[in-house]
């Protein structure tokens, strides 16, 4: 079967298509023609059925991915599935499973069931774990054996880190937080111990066989994305994105879907730069960002200081953004931490959306600020990202209020009311 | 006794241009010379003592201002004070008193006392009180006295919603949030009931002799700020902008200390226009900026969606963040609320001062990223915006692991610990 890429060149209209975009308020031919150009991709691995699929592009709604994944330190299949379902409640539209260590073909299997959005994986862990975590056994064979059972599982995009090179290394030893990719710096032992080239890279042409055979999406993996504000936009980070760009091509020219991965850590000034030039370099091809964190001192927060980076990513053209939650650099997060990424990131993409003025974007918007004219706090409720937390601090505010009635809440009072005020000068 | 405007004019540096000049890592003669243009600005009320000056101003680092103060519906001295601690603690610039009801000068006087940074207010709320509330008892008089009294007391910045005139009324009151400022609104409802101009613009030089002989800094009131997305950056708030543009004139004629205050809620995308527009309708007084909320629906969430805004109003020059708590249009803050906005903001702040390269502001930033990588925690806790929160989480990780040696953290565990790989790489 053809992929989503390919049926769209053919000028096919695909069912998924139809489906994204009604959600995107555009005609199917928009999302046919942003496939077909490669500006957008369409997760649809044929053996994972997704209820709620997703289109991912820079002429759609900036989209929010949630991480889960069992770390060899602490969590359990049950601990995951919760995670995922919480990070499915509050509003992710992808997942992805970043488990490592043992038995992760059951754990994803049980995911992937219970998933109705796309869910993405990063194989290198696993062909580590089957190594049993040891370099020295690891090859591309063992590689590509786990990106064909995890295609026929049905994960619908997979981070392969195909773009970092042996050339690159140097560079980025020298920096100041050197790689803080996982899966990366499991390559660039690799690479260091055999004194071979990636070899993602040197079998690109048989991954790209497998991604095309059962239209799984690459997300080409930023190994060398930088882990702190010093390594932003340096000479190793953009090796690896020249790199990048000529595989986007080589994916394309196979008929595969793919997109890009980018930081990381970057001041938040140069969050533009990065995504232009990653949009020239990469041809148009979806940028899939990790936040960026736009500070590094703020440890327990980084879902704030990474949620501001998406923002201004997102409105420069990033169309998929990959939350942080507030346990980064410190642990394993929690539910609790999921859910505060994905609001965090639910309101970034929200608020870039809006600022791209796109079809549609801001009427929730507009329809809160009506209720907040009426004194309306259930609409209010209904309208909001995180209704339960809107709920629960209104309702405890209130209950310590002298005046509990509805129309006034206990930031100003009755008096003090501006709303009020404002009603009665327009005679309403 | 001139105000610090006027030594700076005369060329002369005082103690607190030396002191401040110290923290921003400038000479003293920078903090005189923008100070002298009116592109900064001082808050120094003698009467004040002030062990943590501040300078305002876009040649400096942003600052956070946060906003205390008692509803009519709920709270005590005690639980202000306890508001203003934890605000200090989490490393506010400055705090306003936003009470209102009676008693507000004793209040105010035990914050005063207590405040080691300087200390804003909003003059109209306590003459709104003095009249019992009552509009028509309103009048110019006794918001003059109340202006002196304040000052006497120390205050050391003032809003004064002097630029929001009866021509202002028609398009503010065709918006869909119509007035949100409880000053403005207060303002609007006296201007309609008397059929007279606003009383502050009347009597404005009597307010800016007022100010001179106290040195209190006017911040210029956006009594029109949009209250939400749909009412950003219209003809109500620009005509308002034009006329704090000329009181901006007139009090720099008078040797009065100036800032304006700015929306609001805004598109994230109008932002860099609104800074620039107030830089060049009121000639570079430094802006100071209420969030601005880049989206209206996620209450419980407004210290994210307002730190985003201020980051990027920070980015492009507004020197003054005025933050915004998780009970934003819900209720009145509790001191839970007021520690998450200001540590949202000072990331925000911070995020802004390392984008635009002030010295030395990255250091910290650099020093965070050395620490991860020698895995040295004490260290990181010392160098983030919140060291209690960061240990807490640390701590609580650490402790569901298997492996509890502080070289790895539950994230990735050690076999898949990218630092260790690159310090290895590396030969560290």
């Amino acid at each position: 079967m053809p992929t989503q890429l390919e049926q769209a060149r053919q000028g096919r209209v695909t069912p998924v298509m139809e489906t994204v975009a009604g959600a995107e308020r555009v005609s199917a031919e928009t999302v046919r023609a942003e496939t077909a150009a490669g500006r957008a991709v369409l997760f649809a691995n044929p053996r994972h059925c997704v209820s709620r699929p997703a289109v991912v592009g820079r002429a759609f709604r900036a989209k929010v991915n949630a991480n889960i994944g069992r770390s060899p330190e602490r969590s359990s299949v049950e601990e995951e599935m919760e995670k995922m379902l919480v990070a499915l409640a509050a509003g992710a539209d992808a997942v992805m499973d970043l488990s490592v260590g043992p038995d992760l073909a059951s754990l994803r299997r049980t995911l992937l069931a219970a998933c109705p959005v796309p869910l993405g994986t990063v194989p290198i862990y696993e062909a580590f774990a089957r190594v049993g975590n040891d370099i020295g056994r690891l090859n591309a064979g063992i590689l590509l054996e786990v990106v064909v059972e995890q295609a026929e599982q049905g994960v619908d995009f997979m981070t392969l880190h195909a773009g970092l090179l042996r050339a690159h290394m140097p560079p980025a030893i020298r920096r100041t937080m050197g790689i803080v990719s996982r899966g990366g710096a499991i390559l660039a032992r690799w690479m260091a111990q055999n004194e071979r080239e990636n070899p993602l890279f040197d079998r690109w042409d048989d991954v790209l066989a497998i991604c095309r055979r059962h239209d799984v999406t690459v997300s080409l993996g930023d190994g060398l994305r930088p882990g702190c504000l010093a390594d932003a936009s340096d000479a190793a980070q953009f090796a690896e994105l020249d790199t990048l760009g000529t595989l986007v091509r080589r994916c394309r020219d196979a008929g595969v879907q793919v997109m890009v991965e980018g930081p990381g850590h970057i001041p938040f000034g140069q969050i533009p730069m990065n995504v232009e030039r990653e949009q020239r370099v990469c041809d148009g091809a979806p940028f899939y960002v990790l936040g960026p964190v736009v500070t590094d001192i703020a440890p327990g927060y980084d879902h704030i200081t990474s949620s501001i980076g998406a923002t201004m990513a997102a409105f420069y053209g990033a169309a998929l953004l990959c939350y942080v939650t507030p346990a980064e650099h410190l642990g394993l997060p929690t539910p609790a931490d999921v859910r505060a990424g994905v609001v965090a990131y639910r309101i970034a993409a929200h608020a870039a959306d809006v600022a791209r003025g796109l079809p549609g974007a801001r009427e929730a918007d507009d329809a809160m600020a009506q209720a907040r004219m009426r004194f309306d706090w259930e609409r209010q409720f209904t309208l909001a990202i995180d209704d339960e937390t809107a709920r629960a601090l209104y309702e405890k505010a209130r209950a310590a209020n002298r005046d509990t009635r509805p129309e006034y809440c206990s930031m100003c009072g009755k008096d003090f009311c501006a709303v009020r005020a404002s009603r009665e000068l327009a005679g309403k």
